[in-house]
């Protein structure tokens, strides 16, 4: 395991040992346990530890928070998507899904408490950070600013009107805004994992939303191509299904070469955007290592 | 109206005009305006108020999204309560529940949406009232301890283990804590209220908690009591409810009598507990005047 996925599953424990210790409601606690581990890819906090350690890296408790925070608004989403009202699936990631084996109304609950979890989880980090390193017992400027940029770019990638709650309510509308779906229910997260690497730094993290967006929108084309192109062992689920029920897919649109071509522009923009920072090198690296796990065995990416 | 409900009617209406703005999916837009507008008796916001002005209160914008962030919370635990898992209510407040107005994907999603807008206000507010005071742009020791405060009494309130979600989720278990239950389900947003109002004016909130709590139980005893003696004019739903369903009553297990002599001497340690404040003579009046409007018409609460 690399280090930075071992800070991300350490930060999810801490986090998830406080909500789920003494006096906890047993059941709720397991389901909430079931929603986060053993977890998947763990994209986006690994992404947001990437940005991080290029900016330095300075206070790696209140970076892990905010890459726990960001995986946690991630998993509250997939329990609330498959839910019976949405998806009603009784399977994620080869295994029961939170409704699946804990029923509807834990799976609810569930959802809310990753939700109010990620909040928690920045607030007490950036609490503790400011409690050790400030001797005079007074907030720094920089944790203490911080902490306002972290939340609130949590709650915008979460949240109305851009967040993944907004995106989820475009497939609730008469008139689909696709493209305002799609940047809010895939996009936004993977913004806001790439900025707040950045703001729990103290740094500036405008800068950092491009890298963002360009890497939630190539995901989105890998995961199409994965769709198109792969056998039901590769991807652990049958391919085809975009297909099948008349869902947008850039790989049925454009082509598997059209979608690789697209896939390499967007790479090749995600890159160009790099603020400057810290180790730029290490993090071009990572993101093309990042992008390449996600395409289909045989697929190539030629470095942007 | 009176100053406090203007000034938290006027914060959620702030609140909700973020989330609900251009580019917003326009039916979870109303499904979120439903949930809040018109509220019921804004009794948590105008606590935490109530508590800011004994406090000096020093930055009321501060202390509005503290109410408003209270009060959406509230709004969103009403939401999924009333979805089909779990209470399946049509009706709330004398009208269609959002999940009647709206069905059980908006219903869920305004809840999420709800929860996130909270936390996003605290944030919001402390944000601009850090640029706003500090003319070096720094951040002020006070309004950014107070930010993490207030995250971290929010998100406690409304989380796991102590919060309204955890007190629900004793719902789905097979041995309730009742105790636990009562005091999270109801007690814990009564205590954020009290608390979040010291908070707010950067001062030291713990000693505001045995308040909120007594209040909370208060108010769970009137409502208990409502519920045996008042007729379905006055509560605007069919009386006896906890008899008929076997639902514990402070009411039918202490007699009437009992429970007004329980709640008069929750309010007496309600009253005791103040801490030292700026004006401990109007918030004790307003104490005794809220409990009394929660009462049954013709009981009277004997000033404590």
């Amino acid at each position: 395991m690399s280090d930075a996925s071992a800070r991300v599953e350490s930060a999810l424990a801490l986090a998830l040992a406080g909500a789920c210790g003494p006096g906890a409601p047993p059941r709720l606690a397991a389901a909430m346990q079931h929603a986060v581990f053993p977890g998947g890819a763990r994209i986006r906090p690994r992404l947001c530890l990437a940005v991080a350690s290029a900016c330095g890296d300075p206070d790696p408790a209140l970076s892990d928070a905010a890459a726990a925070a960001i995986e946690l608004i991630h998993c509250a989403s997939l329990v609330h998507d498959d839910m019976p009202c949405f998806d009603d699936s009784m399977l994620r990631r080869g295994r029961p899904s939170v409704h699946g084996a804990y029923g509807a109304p834990l799976a609810l609950l569930a959802g809310d408490a990753l939700i109010v979890l990620g909040f928690e989880t920045l607030a007490r980090a950036a609490s503790s950070s400011a409690s050790s390193s400030a001797s005079s017992g007074a907030w720094s400027g920089a944790s203490a600013g911080s902490l306002a940029d972290l939340v609130l770019i949590l709650s915008r990638c979460s949240g109305m009107p851009g967040g993944i709650v907004g995106g989820q309510a475009w497939e609730c509308e008469p008139c689909v805004d696709l493209a305002a779906y799609q940047r809010a229910k895939t996009g936004a997260l993977f913004a806001a994992a790439t900025m707040a690497g950045a703001a729990a730094c103290g740094r500036p993290h405008e800068g950092w939303r491009v890298l963002g967006e360009r890497l939630g929108e190539a995901y989105q084309v890998a995961d199409d191509l994965a769709d198109t192109l792969s056998g039901p062992q590769e991807i652990g689920k049958p391919g085809g299904q975009d297909a099948l029920r008349g869902r947008p897919n850039a790989a049925l649109q454009l082509g598997a070469r059209g979608a690789l071509a697209r896939l390499e522009t967007l790479v090749g923009e995600a890159i160009a955007s790099l603020p400057a920072c810290h180790d730029p090198d290490a993090l071009r690296r990572l993101v093309l290592i990042e992008v390449q796990r996600l395409l289909p065995k045989d697929t190539v990416l030629r470095a942007a």
